[in-house]
């Protein structure tokens, strides 16, 4: 892989990771005299925020997908690469891929964060988490796949644990998924089985801290978890899990421990930065946070690096207010837009002042017709929250060439309240399926409660 | 798992497969006082003619899926299980699972057919079918893959094969197939690359015989071929496969054989008949022709086995014109209600004439805006046919949950002529890609014909 030999002349741009801060970055530059080189390990941008929703099997991955070739195609300036970076050497300014490497004037790394399981790798295969497409589709297969397993089931106690879903984390995203969740085996699951009734099954959220929802303001929190109960969730607070095992996760209530048997587990609960921040601490003497964020100037370059910059979920940006930014869409958007703009103005011998967040507001969807938004100057709950979300995420999903799609299938699900996607997909489904019924994994585990 | 224990004096039909013919028979006993039981391996029906354009990228898995529980809710007398048929017992009238066994009174097979690949399968690595979701996603993802690769390579012979696509079979899917890679190559992806024309891609046909589409008049594979030919496809008639390994297919046409280096081979050639057809020749005596199919009586059951049938491709009925009915997706629906209705008259102490397949004439499509239909009494091709073809196709999705979405998906594509749904999925995308790319195949292959 070459750069383009075209005009040795023109700066180049790398932008690292096609998100929502790389992929606004490459437009805000799209026909800027500059040459773009966007490089992501996928073919298509993702808007993450309605992953829960392939997870749950209300929409499919290319609903919320955008192949960033097409996004980008009209500009001529912009090239795609898929590729993945495993080296930089700001030194040469180098950008090494697994094939070739590629030179830089400008590096815009914008690569986010993956899970985190606070040193437990071992709970993932029990507890995938939610960040790709092929997370979203092994959730989806698990939970659709318990229900059939409980279907089968003819051991009371076995079929418990197919029906109770336990989700670690009460963020945003843990939030989302056990209210979808419950929602479907409130609505449109309820008619479908013979043998099981889908309204008894559980929905354990469980939250490390006092709440759920923990940055929002609590009259939130509170009515959160007040729809979310409605729904049919159980939360639970200040609860944090010990242990996850096949067939069972261990969790911590002050001094009570105890043991749930349930054949779904989901986490959703820590990030981590991906590796580009190891990666820029060795070569470019960046600083991470605890995260592993790479901690950025006001500019959101690095130290000593004027021609590097991290934004969104990998940049810790600590520069307004009492905490760093939020690891959301819009701050990683304005972020990407923000740096565009100061190549144009540095492009034109100009400056521009420090990047500042102008923040619209926090939503978090909990079911249909109910959600929170914060404003700041205004807390909304119930179903005006909820079309407010609805609005802001299709206003999003208008810059790219999914809205009409998502709108027909949400339009479509409202009225008919189905669950049109909720394939079991993967190789091997049946004796996958039929080996996991078969395991004796809840012996003297039961129900009990250790004081 | 076992049978419910409600009522002992209703008649048990148990139903293997909820493809077309399974599912028609499922629906078609709905509220008849009878105890149904689907089986299948997968948790949705799959309307497998559009296939293709999941491969292709134009819709999603889950818009061409419906959920076997979802479409039979309402049907209380009809009960669906996630599991695979491992054996039958005709004496002891048992269905053996994975999980279990079920007794039947009335059994009813249809399992379809899979891949052949004529005693050949190493080739199935080199050159996935499409006969699942499965196989159409990791279809798409080759193709796809392919355009990637071809922008990276800096070889023009290796670069070559990345954009050279081989489509073996030219009956309905490999035409399909074939127009749709070629429509997209001079469409959707043209201006989306920076290093490669993609409206340089090749894209062979081979078909063993004289022409595409053989079981049609020849007046309409002649048209079919001339369509393709203007879509950009090379059709290679009375050719044949000898050989296919990795970024190499070798074909024979005639006396003189030819390697072909490319890295995108398709199946589209041969099918056999379910490993159902050898467990009840094994068990019941029934006689499999050539392909494997169950040789039926005219009432679509087993010879002394009045009461297991099998419909479907997986059925060789041949009390009908001079070859046995094809295996389409009408004649699999027929048959599943013909079966259904006939067990209504045996409850009744009635009867009902042999089966009898109204054939309502056969639907190719070739490209937008063109496809070809025999109606045996007018031959139609071009847009009016196409316009039967989307017609017919909507008819039948709108039985089901998806036609909404497909429909908005159509006319999105229509209009757009994006290919919103042109996702590379599944793990480790990048490496595998760079391993690939690192590869030495084609050294020697060159293009050359032997004589």
């Amino acid at each position: 892989m070459k750069n383009t030999q075209s005009d040795r002349s023109v700066r180049k741009v790398v932008i690292v990771g096609g998100g929502f801060g790389g992929l606004y970055a490459a437009q805000s530059l799209g026909r800027a005299p500059v040459q773009v080189t966007l490089i992501d390990k996928r073919n298509f941008h993702l808007f993450q925020p309605l992953l829960y929703q392939v997870a749950t099997g209300t929409v499919s991955p290319a609903d919320i997908s955008s192949p960033l070739r097409l996004v980008l195609s009209k500009f001529k300036n912009v090239r795609t690469i898929l590729d993945e970076v495993v080296d930089i050497d700001p030194q040469r300014k180098k950008v090494v891929l697994l094939d070739g490497e590629l030179d830089y004037d400008t590096l815009i790394v914008a690569t986010g964060v993956s899970h985190h399981y606070f040193g437990n790798d071992h709970w993932k295969a029990y507890a995938p988490g939610l960040k790709t497409i092929e997370d979203a589709l092994e959730i989806r297969s698990r939970i659709f796949t318990a229900f059939e397993a409980a279907e089968k089931e003819s051991d009371p106690l076995k079929r418990r644990a197919w029906l109770t879903f336990v989700i670690v984390g009460g963020g945003p995203t843990g939030v989302e998924l056990a209210g979808a969740i419950a929602e479907m085996t409130r609505g449109s699951l309820r008619d479908d089985f013979r043998n099981i009734d889908t309204t008894s099954a559980q929905i354990l959220l469980v939250e490390g801290m006092d709440r759920v929802l923990p940055p929002y303001a609590p009259q939130l929190s509170a009515k959160a978890q007040e729809d979310l109960s409605r729904l049919g969730v159980t939360v639970r607070a200040k609860t944090i899990v010990t242990n996850i095992t096949e067939g069972v996760v261990t969790v911590r209530h002050g001094e009570e421990e105890e043991a749930i048997p349930t054949q779904t587990v989901l986490w959703a609960a820590g990030v981590k930065a991906s590796a580009m921040g190891q990666i820029l601490r060795d070569r470019a003497g960046a600083n991470l946070d605890r995260a592993g964020r790479i901690i950025v100037e006001p500019d959101l370059s690095l130290p000593n690096h004027p021609n590097i910059f991290a934004i969104g979920d990998l940049a810790h940006f600590a520069h307004q207010g009492e905490r760093p930014l939020p690891g959301v869409a819009p701050v990683a958007m304005q972020q990407g837009e923000y740096v565009a703009k100061l190549l144009k103005r540095h492009l034109k011998g100009d400056t521009l002042p420090p990047f500042q967040y102008a923040d619209y507001g926090s939503l978090a969807v909990i079911g249909q017709n109910s959600a929170v938004v914060d404003l700041g100057f205004v807390k909304l709950s119930g179903i005006i929250a909820w079309l407010a979300w609805v609005f802001a995420h299709i206003y999003y999903l208008i810059e790219f060439d999914n809205k009409l799609i998502v709108l027909t299938q949400w339009g479509w699900n409202y009225f008919t309240r189905g669950r049109g996607a909720r394939l079991i997909t993967g190789k091997d489904t049946v004796s996958v399926l039929s080996e996991r019924m078969k395991r004796e994994i809840f012996v003297g585990a039961g129900n009990d409660r250790k004081g």
